[in-house]
């Protein structure tokens, strides 16, 4: 298999998702931190390790760089239990997927942002904060929904789109300020995922 | 083949990627159209015909619903070639239509509704035209330097990622008033599109 070197922000959510599939699997890499404001992430940034602006990227072995996170995941799980067979199943996992990355990142990630990146303070204005707690809401609930009498967001065994919406949802509470009491099924599903062999936690606070 | 039903939004790009795709593949299909503020969509909402309470949404004849224009497009195009068979070219193009539903969609859609769909006008103050104005123009150049030496996004020939990046971005100038002359590429990128068997144009103005 490829040399595989992570470009990551150890804070963040989008990073974190492949450093757990990358526990989960057992697989080894060289991890290069770039944390938000450091010398490293301008550093990427300005030699073109990151084609797209944004952490993660994963460089493989050949010279090739992967961006986005969803994209890194379905390559690290090629031919793993992580991607279901079955096409309509691949199609509803990425539709989670796609899902997390539109909606649930632009909103529950980008609250927890706000309130817990000094950077993003100034834009943190009360408006704002209680628009995006209202619309947290309302996509935590649509987890919810999903979750309540099943055990994973497909099928039958946890796939990679319990891997992306995991990694902001299950901050939700802790840094986007969130209260969780009304998800009784997403902190089962939590702690189900924190349960499997090779879970590790997020690496950083912001 | 499952009869398809189609939940859509005639004015938008997250609909029309859907459209363009089964035109191009020549498969025959239903359309519900829910357009912005029709009593449709709500009636679409208040049965549950749409999960992730967003368009487009596909109803596949067994019952199945599949939310999310990429994932949507992921399902339809199973078993051809607007898919590469080659798992990191698979990656590649997924890297592409994860880039687009959480950057190009969040900034370049977003701006484009703020100045042309009348219920959005309320939020389009001249700063945040402005702020999004500059950031769609890094995002349109990330696109321009992927084209500037070749005929289609990830390998030699097109697939699901130019029909995800083109539902937005064609529109860039037309109705995010994007200036296109730094972006010759992309207007190549277009033509080409266009001129495939069975291209369709958007159906409808906001």
């Amino acid at each position: 298999m490829a040399d595989l070197t992570l470009y990551a922000m150890p804070s963040s959510g989008n990073s974190y998702k492949v450093q757990l599939l990358l526990a989960l699997l057992g697989r080894d890499y060289t991890q290069v931190a770039c944390e938000y404001g450091t010398p490293a992430l301008a550093q990427a940034k300005a030699t073109g390790a990151l084609p797209f602006g944004k952490l993660p990227a994963l460089h493989i072995g050949d010279g090739t760089i992967l961006s986005e996170s969803g994209a890194i995941l379905w390559y690290l799980a090629q031919g793993t239990d992580w991607i279901p067979t079955d096409p309509l199943a691949q199609a509803e996992m990425l539709a989670w997927m796609f899902f997390e990355q539109n909606r649930i990142e632009s909103v529950i990630a980008v609250r927890a942002a706000l309130r817990c990146y000094p950077h993003r303070a100034a834009d943190a204005t009360p408006d704002r904060l209680a628009a995006l707690l209202t619309e947290g809401n309302v996509l935590l609930t649509i987890v919810e929904d999903q979750l309540a009498s099943r055990d994973w967001l497909v099928g039958k065994a946890p796939s990679l789109a319990d891997i992306a919406v995991y990694g902001y949802v299950h901050t939700a509470g802790s840094r986007g300020g969130h209260s969780m009491e009304p998800y009784p099924a997403i902190a089962r599903w939590c702690a189900r995922l924190e349960a499997l062999p090779g879970h590790v936690p997020l690496q950083a606070t912001p």
